[in-house]
């Protein structure tokens, strides 16, 4: 029995508003800083083509981390099992720029979501492609089909500008060899590619293949094959809401990437893909009425994957 | 469509013979060394009551930490959410009997399921009932309906004279006020529970209220409710099976709780309980061959929550 | 030139009285808490035999961690260079009681002052004497030539009873197999050595041995040959001040050795030893009057070792 | 009574030939992999004037490390106490190179001499200096009185090309606000610094004022007040050779200061300065054999500050 999913939607919506105010804006960008903090917009992709939305739905917002899913991806689909040689696929621990696990464990990242496995992922794609930032941005649109999503470059800017720890941990990276392009090309293209902005309806729409089990809904297009999707999703289980994936899993009960913007994608896989934004986060560093509004969706719905 | 089990386990029974003697059997319990390594058995239970089994799934073994999942169901089955007060519930990316974390977070563990967080639900309980151990053993003879489950006091006696590890975990956490019971009391309780022997047609019948929701399938009685089990599930994806937690998920793709006695119980929601054992451990901790029968079994099955 | 002690210590009396509210008595030892803060003693005991003193310098108090000198003169004049197998002599850069850096470094302890290293040489003292408590006290009397001087049993019960961090940092120990005797023989016998009371008349006699370098003043009796007394007093300096050792070479710049009860000891080679006691402790653990006297005292006589 | 320095060296240049095989040259910095191992130069400057010399110690070496001593007395002299508000004094207990502690620690350096602490005595001087570099080469200068003493300029950019750890924690204290200029400044000049070179003959007399309680003993001229070299005395015997500062003190009980390049300055306060070289390094990246023939500097001239 499909649930009504209008009606849960506007539940939701009309749950989250007192969780607007109680969230902090991302500083650490000062562009992203400059976001009304007060904004919430959802959207389901439902794998029979149905849309839902409600909100601020088409509103554009930074992606940030979340376009670490769809570095992961292109990378995985092209070099396969070979990037395991170079990033790990454990729950950190630990804050996701910290430095401290990195240098116990020699310069190997423990997860592809975390900063060093995200930069890892950005070496590994800038030598195959000529520019890593431009083959994630072209993936992206394709996987959402929607040509117009593109860079917000004053986004970049601001993040290059202040990326003193990205910096720190792409040199001590390359200082156990495992960064293999000189650090100014891949911390500029890591800058340029979490700059990548979307409205929730996109969002959703780019993740399905992920719900899909690796195959593109309305295309039939296969990026993963089954095994290599269900591999992903539980890899965002355990390590896609930066340290409180735990804390996640066992509220929400999806697989789900965050990212400092306030977007969250988080996949019913076999249903569907929702994606939530509200740029308020907790101190964990994920939005924190996305994550609630989350919560309730797989309350209301009675769908998660436990 | 239902796969045809009796045929998959069959399979899997052929494929893990070569495997048999690559693991290690667990060496700091004496007790535990000196089980022959080249065992293996497997054992369905499914909702509708119908079960399958291979190999040596009549042969008890010792369940060691997969009783802490007996342990955490019953304590939050008494005690609700007051437990997160004094464990957390995030992976802790460190071996599962370390000190450095438990210090650095003052003394509150990471996650039931690493031997501090089992040892506060030890605690817990010890301040609930007259014998933590004895209330553990009646609810895991209550959730398998057998009345012949036991301690192996051999097995107790011989982990509880090598314990240095976790009476130093106690006293860790009695000096940060995170332990209320006598430090001997716990220890020794907690060896009891660990020692307690099922078979593997035992273990997958008494997880099977964690695949049913929280509710016992052929009694229908509810030890958690279907939000209760759902968080239970999610913390044996993100925490169950110790610092391997991130690869487990990646191959298997079903939540797990796992012991150095070389058991393995999975969870399929809404199907049906897994439980695989072989002696033989892989570097994590984890029984080798009983994770490659996994693995195998959510492929050949096409069983996976992703 | 030997400048006028007895007017230097007149100045610093008077000097430090502001400073007696200022620090905190050890609370952690629950008898040691009792201790009114605002007590000030000092004394010297210089080679040519003169004494000099100041202040509550008849007063006893706990010698606690300066205990810790004695112990490790004791068995590095018995079992030599021996003892350095199971504890290393570097600073540890963490609190005196931590147990991180002794999982990393697999139970050996970073030198004989920290805690986990003291209790390594009770370990020692307890295999060759029939008590190492009594040992170490029989020891402490003869360099004091004081008979007198006894246990505070009142005190070594207190701290036995809140002796969980060292509990846990003897039974990780245990663990790595750095410990050769019952935990709780070696926990009993430590606390019971840390009660040792002085006072600062007869601590500045017992250590001037070591400002001898390793002979009695006044028997001639040689307890350690000159190079060995040269290296117990650069384990002072280097590591004698838990992890304040730094900034209390920096600003004092002689060898000492001090303890929560609020006293230490200080040695000018070739000259003379000296004591203080002020039970204010500052936030590193070391006596805050004490400290500052001690610097005054550099200052003041133009004695330093640099 | 004064012993016979040249009769002392000789026989420590006798007994040093066996050892002069065993240490391994420095292989991080390219160029300085290339010096044949096989040498040992060592020399003495007293305080009366008279010098004392044996092997090559007219031979030019980096002095990489060492040149952080002369960087902290020319930051010490000019900006005084101000300098511990950005660096701390103690000894790290960690390697010199590690960010573990600088990030637990938020960006703030344990001392001067681990390479963190060294950057912020560069970020420091460059801002008082139009370069820093340059600063400490005529410091330098000027305290051997030697005008030919230089960069050697392939060093550096050896050392520049390979200085991917140092810019990692560049980069780590600048994003926690411990860094003033940029990071390639500091980078650059901190590598142009490590390349000075000097003979022993030159090293030695340049360390005399410290020897001489602060004052340059051929001219008079005050560098330091007598209270503050007696500090910097302290901060290299407690964090003067890298993470072996302890067993360092204990074996030659002097305060010195090592660089990778091989040489080692130590201090008699009162009598003398003595550099030795000899580019083969032990495991804690100390010279070899200069550490042993120091060690028997002090055991035949019966001369330590202990």
């Amino acid at each position: 029995m499909t649930p009504d999913y209008a009606a849960i939607l506007a539940t939701i919506h009309a749950e989250v508003q007192p969780l607007l105010s109680e969230g902090k804006v991302a500083s650490y960008i000062p562009q992203l800083s400059t976001v009304a903090v007060d904004q919430f917009g959802m959207a389901l992709y439902c794998l029979d083509g149905s849309t839902y939305e409600v909100g601020a739905a088409q509103q554009k917002f930074s992606l940030q981390s979340i376009t670490k899913l769809f570095a992961l991806a292109l990378a995985f689909s092209r070099e396969g099992d070979a990037i395991w040689a170079r990033v790990g696929r454990e729950p950190s621990g630990n804050p996701f720029n910290s430095l401290v696990q990195l240098e116990y464990e020699r310069g190997k990242p423990r997860n592809p979501f975390i900063n060093a496995g995200a930069l890892v992922m950005t070496d590994i794609l800038s030598t195959r492609f000529v520019q890593s930032d431009v083959a994630v941005l072209q993936f992206a649109r394709s996987i959402a089909a929607e040509a117009g999503i593109d860079f917000d470059l004053t986004v970049a800017q601001s993040e290059r500008e202040t990326a003193h720890r990205n910096y720190a941990i792409a040199h001590l990276m390359k200082d156990f060899g495992n960064l293999h392009n000189p650090v100014s090309t891949v911390i500029d293209s890591y800058c340029r590619q979490c700059s990548i902005s979307m409205t929730c309806a996109e969002l959703a729409k780019a993740g399905s293949f992920l719900a899909q089990h690796g195959t593109v809904p309305w295309s039939g297009l296969q990026i993963l094959d089954r095994s290599s999707a269900k591999r992903l999703n539980a890899l965002m289980l355990t390590c896609g809401t930066y340290d409180a994936a735990g804390d996640f899993a066992y509220r929400v009960g999806l697989p789900a990437k965050s990212g400092v913007g306030g977007g969250i994608l988080a996949l019913v896989p076999g249903e569907l893909a929702v994606a939530v934004w509200s740029p308020g986060l907790d101190a964990t560093g994920n939005s924190l009425a996305g994550t609630y509004a989350l919560e309730r969706f797989t309350t209301l719905t009675a769908r998660s994957i436990f």
